[in-house]
This record gives C-alpha cells, structure tokens and sequence, in this order.
C-alpha cells in the first residue's frame, strides 16, 4: 500500500507490475529511429477516418485493446481505465474507449499525461482499490496542431523551437500479477508558469517544471541522479532539454547529464525537415516508454528509471488571451527486472 | 484503506473527513432558491476579467481558497489538489490555481467532475498517499455557451430541453482529521451512450449513465435506495430526471422516486425565463453540495446520501462532426454526522 515519504512523493510498497504494454504510432513515427519497436505502424495517418478527431481515437483504443490482449486479458477483466489527452474535453479518448464498457477516470495533464496516469493507476492498484487497470494517452499531429496553432492547410513555416506533435498512442496494463517492471514510486508535480507566451516554444515552458519535480523527487526520496540508470524526460525537445539541465545545474545544483534522456530528442531524426526542436504530444512519451523502455527495463539491461512526464497546460483559447504557458511534470518511478545497470539508451 | 468491493465500487474503510468545503456562485445563483447558502456570490460575473475564461478561473481559485480558509489552512499544508473543469484543457482549473503553488492531479468528468473528485481525493486520503487534498471543479455559463453552443451575441433561442450553465465552483478539503462528514464509498462509471446527438439534451445524453452507475452501485453494495437519505444526481435536469427515474425503474426494477433529488432542479427557479430544463455545468453539482448538502449532512439532518454526478463527454468538436453523446456518472456516499434520516431535501 502506498507511503508516503515527502509532500508530493508516495513510495508504492506492493510493487504494482506493469503486466504488458503496446505503443502504436503513424508512418513518420514508424519511419523514425525506433520504427522497429512499435506494436503497430499506421501507414495511413486518417485511418479511413473523415477527421483527425476520429484517428486519433481510433489510435487509442488500438493501443488499449493491443495491452490488453498482450496482457492475455478482455475488456471486461480491467477495472478501470485511466487515460486522457491534448484535444479539448479528451475527445480522442472518450470517442476512442466508449464502446470497451470499462469504467473510465478522466485525466488532464497535457503531455505529461502517461507519467500521469501510470503514477495514478499504479497507485490505485497498490491501495487495493483496483486489481487490474489501464493506463493510457494519445496524440495526433494533425488534430494537435489545428487545435493548438494554426489551420494545416495554411502550411505556415514553423519556426526552430517548435516541436512537430507526435501520431501515437501508448497503454499499459498494471495489476498485482508478478512482472518484471513494477511502478515503485511517484512524484505529482506543482504548476510552473516563468511567463512564456509562445505557444511553438513548449520547451522552454516546461522545463522549470520539470526541473522542479526533479529537483523535489529527489529530495523527497533521498537520491542522486545516479540511482537511476536513465531520467527520461518526455517531451522537452532540444530547447527544453538544454534548459532543464542548466536550471537544474544552476538552481539546484544537480547534474543529470550523464543519464538523461528525452523522449522529444528520439522519435524522429532530428536532421528531418520540419521536426526542428523535436518531437512532443502525449503519445510521444507513451509510445516510448511503453515499448523501447519496457523492453529494456523488463530484461535486465535497464534496471530503474525515473520517467518524467511535462506537460504544457496551455488552452486552444489561452494564447490568444495573451496567457502565458502553465506547465507541469509529474514523474513515476519503473524498476526493472534485473540489478544490472546498463546506461541511459 | 480502500477495500474493492466489486468491478467499479471501493469502501472507504478509515473513513477521510471533508474537513471543510466551500461554494461561490454568480449573481443569477445567487438569486435562486439556494441563494443563501452559498460562501460568496458574486454581482458581476466578469470578475473584472477581460474574458469569461478568466472569470471562471477567478471563481474556481476563490473557491478553492475559501475551502481552504474554512478549514483553518493554508495552501502549503495542501498535499495535491484533484480538479478539473468543462472548457477545452481545462482552463479554468489551471489557470485558476496556478498561483497556490498546489501539486495538481489534473481530471476531467465533465459535470461529473465533482463527484469524480470528491471520490478520487478520499481515496487519495484513505490509501495514506497523501494527508489532505482538494477536490474542486467550476462552471461559467458564458465560458460554456460559446464553447460548446453559440456566440453568447447570437442571442439564439433555446430549446425547451436545454440547460442552463451555472456559474459556480465548490471545493471541498478532505483529509485524515476528524469531522461530521466522511466519504465511506464509491463507485467510478462506464461511458454509456445511447445516441443522442442533440447538444442542448444533455439530461437525456446524461441518464441512461446515472441509470447504470446507479444500479451498479446499489448492486455492487448490496444497498437499496431507502439505505440512502437521498440519492442527489447532478444535473439531469427535468428531461434527464424524469429519464433516469423510468431507465432505473423499467429496466432495473429500481424505485428512487422517494428519495432522489437532482442539483439541476435545485439551482434556480424553474419558471424563470431560459432555465427550461434547469441547470446544468460542473459548478451546479459542486456548489450546492459543497454548501448545502454538506451543511445539511454535518448537522445530522442528513445521514447518508449517494452523490452521482452525472457528466456528458461532448467535446466542442464532437456534435459538429455528427457524433452522439458519450456520458458517464460517478458516484460517491458522504456520510453525516448522526443516524437520524429526515428524508430528501
């Protein structure tokens, strides 16, 4: 059952097993550097779909129902799903999940999303309040970008800091089976807002709050950045990632350099046109962490890893009302299956 | 700690107090029949913003606040904050408590967002990952409209089924202390849509979930509806009212007609011009329990009542592209401070 050891930080004792997870992404994801670790590639990013909306909910419930049957499980064996994701009221999640018939908790945390709804299902199956629930979010590039910025058929020039909004969906399956990646601990994240109105330069607005639930886990649990074999942060993009490590060089004196990732810095070359500062969305983060790191945590060659999850908690509305950019990061801890610690990847 | 007790319903065995709770409204709350009740109601309900959304951060941050205050605290002794609202991203959440500096979990239930709260939070406090935490949600009738209808300056006709979206936010902080009122259980919903793509009948989108969550909790418990004071849905509305209690009688031989309640017909005064089916939006449900129920089950009026808040999952997108309604209800049982039951109020 959960303790709790600090303000924002709850140790989870009964070591609650990611029994099976799936990512599944579209074709500019599937041609990128991890095309190879998909569970499924979309070559057709509409889905025989007439909106984006409506692909991107098709993409969740194919990442749902892909963990769930990894899981050798149905529908009807989860008790609970707890998902969300970028599109005003979560439409890419309700229109994708209604018709499983599995009770539904409803989560916003932007792209922190994934980190957000592993903390909290790991968490309800270590307080006994569940035996087996769903994790999960999504985003789409199209229906992220036409909600968030401008029309695509518009095709304006995106400027360097922008970061191209990730088609791809992730989902795990947590209970109280035995497994080699359990969820060990959890951090909720404060809101950080230092003033950033450009709603292309997400980067720069998450990495104070990523710095600051960094900085406030470790505290709170008594680490070092060496405990973990990588921190993978999802998705600061090259902006942010330069900026996270200062802030925390500088305002808390922590160096996470030699065993940091993001998330924004793997999907895609980064040499490829448009990708800029890198990739971001929900399922930028859920995708990767629920097939590459699983992957590795669950053979022994990644033995624990801090996964930080940002989320900017900007509104389609809010740039236009001259707001600046509230962001939050929320970070769960995943301990693999062996002791043998390998090196960030 | 939380004991499972079926699929979708939790026991709340150390019994998490609702230390204190609050409920701020608009002016045309304020002159309803539950006018007295409220916290603070305010005249203008611009707030002195230059837009609606910044008027209902506004209101859901005083809210929070005064919840706080109520209960002798200060944000820093606040562990996490559960919150969401109806407007796309949540924006009257975010950039309504982003200044108390609050670790926030963010949530989305439509008008159901209450009860998903009040639940999500007292599980929090009952599994001993945090101490004390704030569940809160709000609405704003023009931050509403405009997002999910018409131009507020349309000035369109509205249908006899529509509601009318509150202005108002409640917040409750519940945590370990002792206090008249507790949360004992609760019972998170399945999305239920039976195809109704009229945006302005949310009481009928809405029902058919109230129905099942309902029958699941009472299946799920053991308990029959004289086990409760009240059932207080939250908000049907007249349509969705009359639609519940035959979808509960018909097909679950469930007789509530004795002892349920729902916010939506409580809220105003239902001749009064444009209420129609009655009131409608997260703050409805939130408000007058946070006030009047609370106050009514601290003082032993009330024993026990099953609180459903009832939420439809239509993003501003979704009936622009013909789809129909998903719904979903979360229940949650608030127990008072003694055993006389005087009936619904």
């Amino acid at each position: 059952m959960p303790e709790k050891i600090g303000r924002q930080t709850v140790f989870l004792k009964s070591s609650p097993c990611v029994i099976s997870s799936a990512g599944v992404v579209g074709k500019r994801e599937g041609d990128g550097p991890l095309g190879g670790e998909f569970d499924r590639v979309f070559e057709d990013g509409r889905m025989n779909e007439d909106s984006w909306e409506k692909a991107e909910s098709d993409l969740h419930r194919c990442a749902v129902e892909t963990a769930i049957s990894k899981a050798g499980l149905s529908a009807s064996d989860i008790d609970i799903i707890l998902a969300g994701d970028l599109l005003g009221q979560s439409m890419g999640t309700t229109f994708g999940i209604r018709e499983l018939n599995i009770p539904f908790l409803g989560l916003y945390g932007a792209c922190s999303t994934m980190a957000l709804s592993l903390a909290t299902t790991a968490l309800f199956v270590d307080s006994g309040a569940v035996n087996t629930a769903v994790a999960s979010t999504s985003s789409h590039f199209c229906s992220a970008e036409k909600q968030f910025r401008l029309p695509l058929e518009y095709g304006g020039q995106r400027p360097p800091q922008a970061q191209w909004t990730a088609t791809a969906a992730g989902a795990a399956v947590i209970g109280k089976a035995k497994g080699n990646v359990t969820v060990s601990s959890l951090t909720y994240g404060k809101i950080c807002d230092l003033g950033i109105t450009d709603a292309n330069n997400m980067g720069a607005a998450m990495a104070p709050a990523a710095a600051d639930t960094i900085a406030v886990h470790l505290r709170e649990t008594g680490r070092t950045p060496a405990d973990y074999d990588c921190i993978v942060t999802g998705d600061l993009g090259a902006v942010g990632t330069e900026l996270l490590r200062r802030l925390l060089s500088v305002e808390h004196g922590i160096d996470i350099s030699q065993n940091h990732s993001d998330c924004g810095l793997m999907l895609y070359d980064m040499d490829e046109r448009d990708i800029n500062s890198g990739a971001s969305g929900c399922g930028c983060s859920a995708s990767i962490i629920c097939t590459h790191f699983m992957r590795r945590l669950s053979s022994g060659e990644l033995n624990r890893i801090l996964f930080v999850g940002t989320g900017a908690l900007l509104s389609q509305l809010s740039p236009l009302q001259g707001e600046s950019i509230p962001s939050i990061a929320h970070a769960v801890v995943l301990d693999g299956g062996r002791k043998s610690a390998h090196g960030c990847l």
